[in-house]
């Protein structure tokens, strides 16, 4: 029977899984590294080795209604896309709500995990941890949840840059990056233009002579945020369809070819770059789209003609690892580690490890850990159980050509809704149909019934505008009643919906209920915020 | 015979204003107080009193190809917006091309501009000049342009502030506003928000704790860059009907009414705000629109609530002042200057005295800054005669009420197709009919006949879409060739293009062609540019 939980990590997707193992009556300890909860959203003035890292500018790209935990939505006044600070400030709130504290032992290192030797009757592991004086430790935990996340590890494909070698002027990877300070007036190339190579190419042209910016590998679709997670959720019904309209949306929006920014895959191929700012850095000349980087030669980069620079920042994504984990666990199918779902290695006699939040979803991420770690406590107490061995290798193998959008690029890419509806389905939380006429995909929608059910869940949903709207009331211009033209808007949307509904009812097919239910939403967000 | 011309002031104005005299065979002498050319484009890293300042992150509104001069179209790789030091660079290439810089005698203030004694007779004036050193000079000229701007004295309505006088934070006008320096975790208020107000607001947003931006006056639309020469130059066929189909444009791509940023005014009543990073630091809250101040009190402001604020930047317009001037020549016409066209004063009994680049265009200045040159120096020659004192009395207050969108917030505004219209045809060069099918509105086709003909003008309007498309040439998708769907696009416009020359033969208004024409090219560069 499981009790004693080994949470690893007080990130979002930790502070998620120390919540679920309470609410399933488990133990939880948590042992975080530094001497904050936070993770990823834990600002630095300099990054620390081993953790992850962010910008003094960044803002989240997930609106807070669509990132908000199931049962905690966000303070209506926190703005719709959050600075990191208020992210933070977010988890923050949610700790100190569930009491998740007092869980935590922070400044402590988890050295290894392994297996006990009595692991194939009990399924326990052994714990050793470090404290920051050095005070080792090991513990025995009746199942271990691995929350330490993929942004730690810079990748640095140095064997891409030919010529880096006795290449003179500085380099480093945006893991390192924390503002444009001290690259005044310098020649900057940026190389990668994902989001973080994006958001860095912006930023650094407002202070720098000339930035360029490249891509070794593939380009991505740029959108824009109020838009982004309309985007994030309209990836599965009719793929096709969607994607040519959606490609005719952003190109009317910004002419990607013109631009330099066409990518050679479909939307939906890849996770779109949000960045609001960098069409007007590139038609004011202040960002320049090149070609890859042919060679680094003394303090030049080479493209059809040779540029002097000053700093190359490399934006060329993580690496990961589990340096604590028994390297059996960390096999491999194509580019992804072989996890069913993304959670459990199969090979374990007992399925008493999880993996929670190694993914990098095609929409919020703190929903979607929530509802791993849910499953996760779930199959720990035997309330759930996996399919065999042999099953789960097979889905892996299914789920790495089909609904996990996997790829050399992003071997953690997942989409939201087939995702979300795969999670809440073994869980048990997946709504039923006359439930969607209440509200759409929230999060809060999986705290309706089922397991982990919420009485506020349908409150939450029923003033979720007001929380959108919200922080716009800082001017209000006229009455705030929705005009005709939105109510007319909302009547073709529901229309729609029930149109839907019907086509659902005949194939049988709930799973597209799901996802109409979040576009719709989305949809008429996008029309409320313009 | 007028042959020495004093020009003062060596901005764009005064620049195309020293060509205007040497075009028509004159003498000009440009007096510049400061050591280089530029005016408003000089940027400074300390505001000098007397003279306009920007700061450092400006860049310009309108596109490269509409802000040129007539006959000297900006260089291919120059971005279609420029950075403040590409429009100096562009107005030093000008100003080397045609050899201006000798006619310049920099560091020398104009003291005094008075009628010589027997102005009756020769129309002459006395300029009077100080060097840096103090050396005081008086000089005789046939003519005087003055060329001096209007940014260079900043207006701080006072007392429009109540409880300023006891306020304990800091406060200071934009003119003073050089970069977001210092200003890092501050709580700041930006009070007014046109063009300086919101670019000001989200400069400050990126390194303050908390901006909020509200406006004493009226509130604009916001337009992102790509699409402002569109909307600049849409002002004039069908303006009822424009006016609401461009809001409805403007509000689907931004909810004005949500982001409280939604005016009182329909789209032409104002100059609109340019701005692509406004919407989204509104959307994350790093911007906050905020109501009027009520009142200054200690270190808050009052809105409905108290507020703790570090500092307060009153982006709240300019005065203008011309102390070198008889204050005979500063009479007014309601809001504005009693100027014919902006340009003469109508009590000379000589028209020898000018005022060039005195307006706020509703479009680029620098084509319209060019066009008062050649008129005024035409005038000066007696090529062109003007109305009598009576009859330009008459037209000014009919312009003030009508073609000049004149108001207390505005009193220089201008709309850029019928002014342009107005002075072109005083000029002699506006052009035919059949030059339409040539190209669009652009400054060159005041070239392609009449008086300061050309030779390179059809070249320059032919090749007018390669120097737009260059800059974005970094990185070239795939084959440089239009798509099916913009051939399709382009049919459509010559197509209404043709239906509107039409319209114009039937009512011979060729003012309806000028502007379809320059809407037209918009049009189409909106559509390429995405």
């Amino acid at each position: 029977m499981v009790q004693r939980v080994a949470v690893i990590g007080a990130g979002p997707s930790g502070v998620t899984s120390i919540k679920g193992c309470l609410d399933e009556g488990l133990e939880p300890t948590c042992f975080e590294s530094s001497d904050d909860i936070g993770g990823l959203w834990r600002f630095k003035e300099k990054p620390e080795p081993g953790r992850a890292n962010i910008y003094k500018s960044v803002i989240i790209n997930s609106s807070k209604e669509m990132m908000s935990f199931s049962d905690f939505p966000p303070p209506a006044d926190l703005p719709n896309n959050m600075h990191h600070s208020e992210v933070l400030l977010y988890l923050r709130l949610y700790a100190q709500t569930f009491n998740l504290l007092p869980r935590i032992r922070f400044q402590t290192t988890v050295i290894s995990v392994r297996q006990t030797t009595n692991f194939e009757v009990t399924g326990q592991w052994e714990v050793e941890t470090e404290s920051r004086e050095g005070q080792r430790e090991t513990r025995v935990f009746d199942a271990v949840m691995v929350c330490t996340g993929h942004f730690t590890q810079p990748h640095l494909p140095l064997r891409d840059f030919p010529g880096i070698e006795s290449f003179r002027a500085k380099y480093f990877h945006n893991w390192e990056y924390c503002s444009a300070e001290g690259l005044e007036e310098k020649r900057v190339v940026v190389i990668g233009i994902g989001n973080s190579g994006g958001d860095i190419a912006v930023d650094v042209s407002r202070v720098a002579e000339k930035v360029s910016c490249c891509a070794t590998f593939l380009y991505f679709y740029v959108v824009f945020k109020k838009n982004s997670d309309v985007y994030e959720y309209e990836s599965t019904l009719f793929p096709s369809w969607t994607n040519t309209m959606l490609e005719k949306k952003l190109n009317q929006a910004l002419d990607h070819k013109l631009y330099g920014l066409k990518p050679k895959h479909g939307f939906f191929a890849q996770i779109p770059v949000v960045n609001d700012d960098l069409p007007a850095r590139i038609i004011s000349g202040r960002v320049a789209v090149k070609p890859n980087v042919g060679e680094f030669c003394g303090s030049t980069v080479v493209w059809s003609l040779l540029m002097e620079v000053d700093v190359v920042v490399s934006a060329t994504g993580y690496n990961y690892s589990f340096p604590f984990l028994p390297s059996a666990l960390q096999a491999k199918c194509g580019y992804r580690l072989q996890l069913y779902k993304h959670v459990f290695p199969p090979a374990l006699t007992s399925p008493t490890l999880a993996v929670v939040g190694f993914i990098h979803g095609f929409g919020a991420i703190n929903p979607l850990a929530e509802m791993q770690a849910c499953w996760a406590t779930r199959v720990f107490k035997g309330l759930t159980a996996l399919l065999t061995e042999e099953n789960m290798m097979k889905e892996i193998e299914k789920d790495t050509a089909t609904m996990f959008a996997c790829s050399e690029r992003n071997p953690l890419e997942v989409h939201y809704i087939p995702y979300m509806d795969s999670l809440s389905e073994e869980v048990g939380v997946r709504p039923n149909i006359p439930w969607f006429f209440l509200g759409p995909c929230t999060p809060y929608q999986y705290r309706l019934t089922g397991p982990g059910k919420w009485a506020g869940a349908r409150q939450a949903i029923l003033t979720q505008w007001d929380r959108v709207f919200q922080p716009f009331k800082t001017r209000v211009v006229t009455e705030p009643k929705p005009d005709i033209k939105h109510s007319s808007k909302l009547s073709i949307i529901m229309f729609l919906s029930g149109a839907a509904l019907l086509c659902c009812i005949f194939y049988n097919k709930l799973h597209f209920v799901s996802y109409f239910s979040a576009s719709s939403f989305q949809r008429s967000l996008q029309l409320i915020a313009g």
